[in-house]
């Protein structure tokens, strides 16, 4: 998540973007009625008519749910992810629309991406309570995508900067950062509120100055969002001396959380030219690719 | 300054307080012409009729300025302060006021505590070229003192909760660091204004936060202040390590910059039960006077 996180889930835009890391679902139809789901997490096999619910393949088992109708018969599932396993990146989201597009697929269905990235929402929100749909937007459509839920509006920006990204080595997971961030909302609803409008408007200037590929104002643009996820509070010290080490480099154009907060990773614009070798760094670049459905000639 | 920096600028509402370290100002009328001023920083000499500049003493000079009608005579001015040398906290303010009340004495007029932080104000902005007033309301009026600019309103509120202050070991003098924040705000005046329009509303719930004596909430409320600082850029590495050291005290219950930033000091809400030895802590209290007129008998 580039820009907007938090607000997103309160009708707030959103820049978010696709990385090279992929993940791919292979679907093998059977002639009997079984499912057979398989990955680097384990083996779970269950049958199409009572399906049984799995902690670690619990998007899949909810896509699943989703996307039973048509479905002409059983099938095994193997799920291969070069996502890093200790951080998140949206591989939730990557997941579910993979799986999505390949039970559509296996149906004979068309996929409209605009469709897919809402009923991915449906399923991340049926799962986790809460989702804003951003990931699964940059998971379908690939590249940097503009993003807003309701009305759902989507744009894809064709631009690719460089970025870094860096992890704080820990990670709180997002719903309950979500939460928090919540109970402190209701505390202070209409300070949040304002917040989240000079969230809103960050996120629309930067999607003008990527547009622009004016990549000095989008970096301080993230500069400021910064700010701004401090003040919902998900900032923390760990996260902070990230965010002012990559800053002093004199390539690094601007520096933010990336994601929910309270761990998990930073973001900067730029590739450092005196890179920290204090600092974990995870390779990333953005992909111009987002869901791609391949059929077995 | 306690909320609202920068943006109290734009109109919107700012809290200051007064602290303990005093400043004096003691004038002697004398029966010639001659203006004779002294401090720590030195001696300035000069005439009623055509009074000469001085660096050091700018801020009296133009307060001599501008309340010279009805002076009675020359004098001697000797100024006697408790501030620390390094640290600015509203020193300029504090000087200015003194001098004015003074020459107000001396010239055997009235002083309005209103008037007299208009007249401050004037002084301030004349010599530095902005000024928001706050500071001169703070020390005219004494205490925490809820802040707007245009138009002008004073809310004195009669709570003095125990504060921490942390000197970061550098200083950006105000005036560069306005420079800066108005240019930045120049490149983006929407965000921006939605930033302050986030800072506003931090200021007034802090406001009623005080009045009902409710530190947690208080102290909640810099924390979000302190993010909006940083998204207008004027926090630092050594500010914000400042600030999540004061923070992980238990008895902190928030931490913010005080005053323009990008140096200078960070004020915590909370004594500290576990004082970090490293940081340069400025033993203060809120003091509840203002600015006191005494005549020698």
């Amino acid at each position: 998540m580039l820009f907007g996180e938090h607000a997103v889930l309160h009708g707030k835009r959103a820049l978010v973007c696709a990385v090279t890391s992929r993940l791919t679902v292979r679907l093998g139809p059977r002639t009997d009625r079984r499912v057979c789901i398989e990955s680097a997490l384990g083996r779970h096999e269950t049958s199409l008519d009572a399906p049984e619910p799995s902690i670690p393949f619990r998007f899949v088992m909810a896509a699943l749910a989703h996307g039973l109708a048509g479905l002409p018969g059983g099938f095994d599932l193997a799920i291969d992810s070069e996502f890093s396993p200790t951080v998140g990146l949206g591989s939730s989201a990557a997941v579910t629309v993979a799986t999505l597009a390949a039970l559509d697929a296996h149906a004979g269905r068309t996929t409209d991406r605009e469709a897919l990235v809402r009923a991915a929402r449906e399923v991340i929100r049926r799962v986790q309570g809460a989702g804003s749909g951003a990931d699964a937007a940059a998971s379908v459509f690939g590249g940097i995508v503009a993003y807003r839920a309701d009305p759902m509006a989507i744009r894809r920006i064709a631009q690719a900067p460089p970025l870094t990204l860096v992890y704080s080595g820990a990670k709180t997971p997002t719903p309950e950062v979500i939460r928090r961030v919540e109970s402190a909302r209701a505390a202070m609803p209409a300070v949040f509120n304002a917040i989240y409008e000079a969230m809103n408007r960050v996120a629309e200037e930067a999607t003008a100055a990527i547009e622009q590929a004016n990549w000095t104002r989008t970096g301080a643009l993230m500069n400021v969002a910064q700010g701004l996820m401090d003040a919902i509070g998900v900032n923390d010290a760990a996260l902070s001396s990230i965010v002012h080490a990559l800053r002093a480099d004199p390539a690094v154009l601007g520096a933010k959380i990336s994601g929910s907060g309270l761990g998990d990773c930073v973001v900067a614009l730029g590739r450092p030219v005196r890179p920290d070798p204090a600092l974990l760094e995870i390779p990333v670049c953005i992909s111009p690719d987002g869901v791609v459905v391949e059929r077995d000639a």
